[in-house]
């Protein structure tokens, strides 16, 4: 209504969040919203082939605005903020600066610009231990990949070396600035498969992104 | 000196930006700069196997610099800003702000960040039809890559289908916000290969760093 001027008349899509996506006409519109009127129920884009669940360690300032960001626009199913040793912006914070509705907010709106109809979850931060017991359960070891720097990379396979075969669902570890600490590489280990991404340092905001990328053209699921 | 507050007698690595990489001790320093003793001869971090140059449209504001840092983090070989028709920044204002020399700085500052000893060519920004008559006669046509938007993709094979055995180098070309205009695309498929990156509208600043992920994981050169 603000940015682009829309009035009664106008044919927009809209999205539920939920994969529904319609064409629409504004009935009425002012500056604070619109009524629409449902019209056609579209085909919207198809999701991703693989389930990927980002366990994303907590970066420092506004570093995970644009993972959000990324992640959502390359397909992720959830989001799950993660607080490791070497976060460095404790648990408490997250939640009295409402970081997670901020994050959903972003999600929202890297959805629309992409055109996926579907918002992913961007699930509440909790500790490292509590995700990976979690993870444990849910996920079959091959299915749990934790991403590792160069330097803790001696035990790392590249995703190419990864089965084929995709798998329905996984979850990808990404880890924090300072990267992972022995004991969570560790756990890594015991839950998943430790994966590396090269020679290369990659900043710590764009291996969720690289790695996503790189995972889902070797499991043909771009 | 400012930062890290060394001091004469500290060990640190240098880099010579081409390939060198040494051990070096600090004989003088002050808040201007330092007078190292170079020793011993490190080796460097690998090149990757395929050099891939990055014909990238010039794009709006500061975003060119996210794409240099991630492209020269990824082991691009060279990048080759280019002015399209779409693009809303003409050379003139390019040249006018030095915005190849603050490109190469941020290519430098990049390439230690990810402990690359070489720092790729920076190139003077040029217009589409010179830089696509040059690629047209520097490569064959299974080595020029153009990446287009999910609209412009029925002609378009995904990185999954280019041969798995990699070029010794290539040219891989991202579009500007608005996109390629279908005379560009045609052109594209004259002197080279039309590639997609799936279903979902990529920003125009991250395109460059999911191909070259995709393109390396597929190749196996990551």
């Amino acid at each position: 209504m603000r940015v682009l001027r829309l009035t009664a008349g106008t044919t927009v899509r809209v999205f539920n969040g939920r994969g529904g996506e319609f064409d629409a006409t504004i009935d009425t519109a002012n500056r604070s919203g619109a009524q629409v009127r449902v019209r056609v129920r579209r085909e919207p884009q198809s999701e991703a082939r693989v389930a990927v669940t980002l366990v994303q360690a907590v970066l420092k300032g506004d570093k995970m605005d644009g993972v959000v960001r990324d992640a959502v626009m390359m397909g992720v199913a959830a989001i799950q903020p993660v607080v490791t040793a070497r976060s460095e912006v404790p648990l408490t914070s997250l939640r009295r600066g409402h970081r997670r509705e901020r994050w959903l907010r972003i999600a929202v709106s890297s959805a629309k610009q992409s055109g996926r109809a579907v918002v992913p979850l961007v699930l509440e931060p909790r500790p490292f231990d509590e995700v990976t017991a979690a993870l444990g359960d849910s996920f079959a070891a091959s299915q749990v990949l934790m991403f590792v720097e160069p330097s803790a990379g001696a035990l790392a396979i590249s995703p190419g070396s990864l089965d084929l075969e995709p798998p329905g669902a996984c979850a990808i570890l990404t880890g924090p600035e300072g990267g992972w600490t022995p004991e969570e590489v560790a756990r890594g280990c015991d839950i998943g498969t430790l994966v590396g991404l090269g020679s290369r340092t990659l900043r710590g905001d764009s291996v969720a992104l690289v790695a996503m990328a790189a995972l889902l053209t070797h499991w043909r699921a771009l």
